[in-house]
């Protein structure tokens, strides 16, 4: 089959209806939705490729996908057939013609992730959809120094879900570039960037910022786990519900 | 059995996984799962009493109900024991010791309910669980002057869900106390307070607006629609989705 284009997506769902983002044999995925409406809409099997995967519970703002239409549907037209097939939850926000070659994992050069959370009031179901009620009163200002700790090129194992196993080639080494905590009264949501994710990882970051603004640990210890992974036990996760994949982050094209 | 005293709640749901408020013999219900929750806690069935009843699909902030518990269970023990037992989508924000005497429905002085709109805007998913993307451009100008001439107490049966029919001694005549429309960008919301609406009211006063909006009405239709609803047909209802029952208002009680 000869391709008619390769189209782009910027995907936005709520975690909460689904197994995550990859297709499983078993268990609705917001990949195999979209696989499903997009086949069902060509009448012909489409693969959809994902920047990331994001776990079960786990909401996307900004997730990117592609894939290769079989046909030269207009972006618009996709879009519309889109807002019309796909469940409650799983909103495509834009469709537009990627580049021959570009691929929407592969060419990913960071992401941004919130995690929201709140302490001492009783959310709104709505609200509580994407933001967890942490135990205990939250102390922002050391929870701030032990993410500032974070910036930069770590070994952050400790923040993996699986520790050091099964990472290949890369290992668990990654660049956090930006991180920032942003405070509404007893809001706080905690956004990171960086150039990729170890699974689980700022859910452990955000698990492990609760434990230094509940009081339990100070923030050299969120260093600490830094400096010496292998041999600490990792940092708790907080739940899926409060993390959201903010945007992902592509070069520019190269010129020529 | 002697009733341990009545107990006040403050009730937020998200209407889109229940069939309304009212209890009913299929279907579940706010009401029905507040019951369902309170019974188990009490092994005891339990009556409670709402302010209002929201249709299916509608969300609530400030939902207010009542009910006489058989045990004197403080009322922070009651919210904790609903905080594990009631379904994702509905919380119990706040449960405080009523007079004897108080009744939730009976003592309601005036509501608030909200109704949000978008226009020309892709919303995200957890944004379009409770607001509605009109069809066509809005102009807010014409849809405030159209709300002002709802201000007052009028008969509302053209914004009634069955008309006239099954009104009782009250009739179709209600009093709306204040109105604002609120925009921020592409984004509106109709606020309307009132001390009693008809079924339907609000959803049709957003279905209303949205027509003058997108200028297949002028503001003086709306006006007419009140001086002569028994011979006109009544207005467009706007769907459920993007209404929310925000506060239920009472009286200070009286002294003595």
């Amino acid at each position: 089959m000869t391709d008619a284009g390769r189209l782009a997506l910027r995907v936005a769902y709520l975690g909460g209806g689904f197994s995550g983002w990859q297709r499983q044999a078993a268990g609705r995925t917001v990949q195999g939705e979209l696989e499903r409406a997009l086949s069902a809409l060509f009448a012909t099997p489409v693969r959809v490729v994902g920047a990331g995967r994001t776990d079960a519970g786990v909401h996307a703002d900004g997730q990117v996908a592609h894939f290769d239409a079989p046909l030269p549907i207009p972006p618009a037209g996709v879009a519309a057939a889109l807002a019309s097939s796909l469940p409650v939850g799983v909103r495509v926000l834009r469709v537009w013609r990627a580049a021959a070659g570009f691929d929407a994992r592969r060419d990913a050069a960071g992401k941004r992730y919130r995690y929201r959370l709140a302490w001492g009031i009783r959310l709104g179901p709505w609200e509580a959809l994407r933001r967890w009620e942490a135990p205990g009163r939250l102390d922002p200002a050391p929870m701030a120094a032990a993410l500032a700790a974070l910036v930069g090129e770590h070994d952050f194992a400790a923040f993996a879900l699986s520790g050091h196993a099964g990472h290949g080639a890369r290992g668990t080494t990654r660049t956090v570039t930006r991180a920032r905590l942003l405070r509404r009264g007893r809001r706080l949501d905690v956004v990171v960037e960086g150039d990729g994710f170890l699974r689980g990882m700022v859910r452990r970051i955000a698990g492990a910022l609760v434990e230094v603004g509940r009081g339990a640990r100070d923030p050299a210890w969120v260093a600490a786990l830094l400096a010496d992974a292998r041999t600490r036990p990792p940092a708790p996760s907080a739940p899926p519900h409060g993390l959201t994949l903010e945007r992902v982050f592509y070069r520019p094209p190269a010129g020529g």
